[in-house]
């Protein structure tokens, strides 16, 4: 393809492109379809020749997009957003032009500079300490799983990496409700999951300080070293807050690794008045969060920010001699902050969206999806036939239908799920809660407003009544 | 944004990114700036309030791409080539608007499919065998320690995952030559850097398989368990080929995982004259290349085949309540053969492709690219003042300078390097060999054409003149 090809195909892209922003909401967010539906409109083979780019942007259009989930839909309200913005989008395209390769300054100087400058902004907007030095990720998965590699090396002297497990016995410890990427860092790490610790929940699914200290010294006294915590500002289920500055202050006193996962809820730390979720974070030693999930920034973009950037870097560092540049002693090679090598120029997309929303305008938009999930709360309160499963501290609501009998409840609130989602109209997701079955709808999507909350919430109602009917 | 100033904005980009790559010559190809030069010229907070993006893009050109390193240059001869095309970038584009998120077949179902039949189409198009199943990892350095990782856990019955390391003595075996994220994959899952054992190479910088085996003999002889053997196809350094045949031997008769290596050079596979490389992979466990590399795609984009996904999927498997679909049992869900949860719709762009150069426009693009190594390979041989430093099979060429006294070599040609990486015009770096300073120069961008490869030659003579006569 040459670049006048190029050209005319890139501006049809970018007219299909804001078409689609304009009528997302005309799809259905769920496609109709069946496990093979689109694996068997595919040819087997690879085709011998070039296709014109007309025909293959015409698949794109008649085979791919039929089997699309809608992210983009405000009508999206499962698991939690893959959220965006258009400026996130544009990044994306310069970012793919360059092929930029991060993976050390000399490869890219102004990606490098350009991400530790954006990590100390959204480092000082989240009002996290100053001592915390950030560094791009692709997924809190990855992130969490660096934190408890370096936890397990300081605790070692580096010599898990050196000569590999001896007889240490490590444990890690989160809640009960924590994300299930901490068992698999665990598992990975080699430290195993039989010594992972879930403790205890309170009634707002917040982790119960004095159970994991009760454990943790319940391991020590059985010869485990206890290796890290975890704790959560924002569960899954339910985003519930773990009580951070007990959590560090039992971590200071055990000299434990304090690992904040705040992959999702994180961005609501821009709004001071949310600033009591991270109370106590100074101690802790390392936080994440995910600017891709609610900081309206193309995934793959994850913060993850260390006390200590010498024992992460450590912990990871290689340098080959085809890798070694004469500036090595005085710049980031963000190479050895992570597991990848290579490493995409992800500051971009982050400083287009900062910004170009500014952080009032990002504070605006968090307060409205928070307070659309405060209405929702309220609504399913007053509601005879609905029960709120959980507090609400951000935007996303756990409830259940409750007409009928007790046995059935299950079962009808899975049928309500499914009929909506088939719908098309609307997709949310469950999550188990008491061991019940309940609905869960999260609201931060960049596009959302009042009318797509009172639209759903209508919707699971009419979709109930219909139901109770039959 | 709304969707209109999205509309102009992103013509605007379309136009300045065809324009790019229209004049990308006209840019020194490592730009000529120091430690800080672009971190300096960023405000230290971010805006409170929104900017224009007319005022962002104008920072993009005026601070961000005085600070590019231009991977996108027919002059970047450097490292391996993060190789892409305009069709990718046309893919990218797409991604980028949909914002999928193709951690489960739920989520993005188009993209689940797409991705098992273009790793089919790829499989194919390398020759390898019909049992390899794979799925599209972010970078080779994740991959390979997808392999040690289910290595481990084959090996253990999945115990080490379960209950953490007990007494087991794994160790692992390469070249010498091969690419440090094997040690660091070692080091990550726990098996310790004292485990792995780099085994001598032949005069063409290929694994020796008797070292191998007499090292593997010796080590179970001492108790430990020889766990997994990482051979190359294309080692880093220079390119050198281990004997993949011989290795699988080995493995198959110890029982050993034998994991290939092909990050960069894998795409040659595709070239019927160039399957001599992988002559006994059929009994490989595992393979990884890079499309992002050599095959014309976008970073991040990693090709892992597996012969068991099963122990794959076992051994990063999680099913939370909330990941739970009514499906699970006849889709594929990526997010269980790899580390991280969420993942980008990478399918699309390989997709796009493949199907734009057809499978003959790539085996004329490599062919072109490998004439140009050996061309290179034969000007050094036949010039009294160089001297080449290992074989050229591919497109990688390591040569030096050798007018001189040899002490002053090193020195000689590392000013050499120098002078012209900071001319702007030509970019490529350095490997030790024999213990020598060693110009490597490699010859994968999309873009090269002969005259390029002529001028960098033509480049390389006359700064080495220039400097003998100073």
């Amino acid at each position: 393809m040459n670049t006048e090809d190029f050209r005319k195909h890139a501006h049809e892209l970018v007219d299909w492109m804001a078409d689609y922003f304009e009528n997302v909401e005309d799809y259905p967010v769920l496609p109709d379809i069946q496990p093979g539906d689109i694996f068997k409109q595919l040819p087997t083979e690879a085709p011998t020749s070039a296709e014109s780019f007309d025909d293959i942007f015409k698949d794109f259009k008649d085979i791919i997009m039929p089997g699309i989930t809608h992210w983009e839909s405000p009508n999206f309200m499962a698991y939690f957003p893959a959220n965006k913005s258009k400026a996130s989008v544009l990044a994306e395209m310069l970012m793919s032009t360059l092929g930029s390769q991060c993976m050390i300054w000399l490869t890219s100087p102004a990606a490098a500079e350009l991400e530790e400058s954006v990590m100390n902004w959204v480092r000082d907007m989240l009002g996290l300490p100053k001592t915390f030095t950030g560094v791009i990720q692709d997924t809190a998965s990855t992130a969490t799983l660096c934190a408890i590699l370096t936890a397990r090396e300081r605790a070692t002297q580096f010599s898990v990496n050196e000569k590999g497990f001896e007889q240490q016995k490590f444990t890690v410890y989160a809640s009960a409700e924590i994300h299930s990427s901490i068992e698999k860092a665990v598992k990975i790490a080699g430290i195993g999951a039989a010594q992972f610790r879930p403790i205890r929940v309170d009634e707002n699914f917040a982790m119960l300080a004095d159970q994991l200290e009760k454990t943790i010294e319940q391991d020590i006294s059985q010869g485990f070293i206890p290796l890290c915590v975890v704790s959560a500002i924002g569960t899954t289920s339910t985003t519930a807050i773990d009580p951070i500055a007990a959590v560090s202050k039992i971590c200071l006193k055990h000299k434990i690794w304090h690992h904040v996962d705040a992959a999702y809820s994180g961005t609501a730390l821009v709004l001071p008045e949310m600033r009591w979720m991270s109370e106590g974070v100074e101690t802790a030693d390392s936080f994440v969060f995910n600017p891709h999930k609610w900081m309206f920034t193309n995934f793959d973009c994850t913060a993850y920010y260390v006390k200590d950037p010498v024992s992460l870097v450590n912990t990871f560092t290689i340098t080959p001699d085809y890798l070694k540049t004469s500036v090595d002693h005085e710049v980031k090679n963000y190479r050895d902050w992570g597991i990848p090598l290579g490493r995409r120029f992800r500051a971009l997309k982050l400083w287009f969206v900062i910004r170009e929303m500014g952080v009032e305008g990002i504070q605006n938009t968090l307060r409205k999806h928070i307070t659309l999930g405060k209405w929702l709360a309220t609504e399913v309160i007053k509601h005879p036939d609905f029960e709120l499963m959980a507090p609400v501290p951000l935007n996303t609501v756990c409830f259940r239908f409750t007409k009928g009998p007790e046995d059935q409840l299950d079962q009808l609130n899975e049928q309500i799920m499914n009929n909506i989602n088939k719908s098309g109209k609307l997709f949310f997701t469950q999550t188990k809660l008491y061991d019940q079955f309940t609905l869960r709808l999260c609201f931060g999507n960049t596009n959302l407003e009042a009318y797509h909350v009172e639209n759903a919430w209508q919707l699971i109602q009419d979709t109930a009544a219909a139901l109770k009917q039959e």
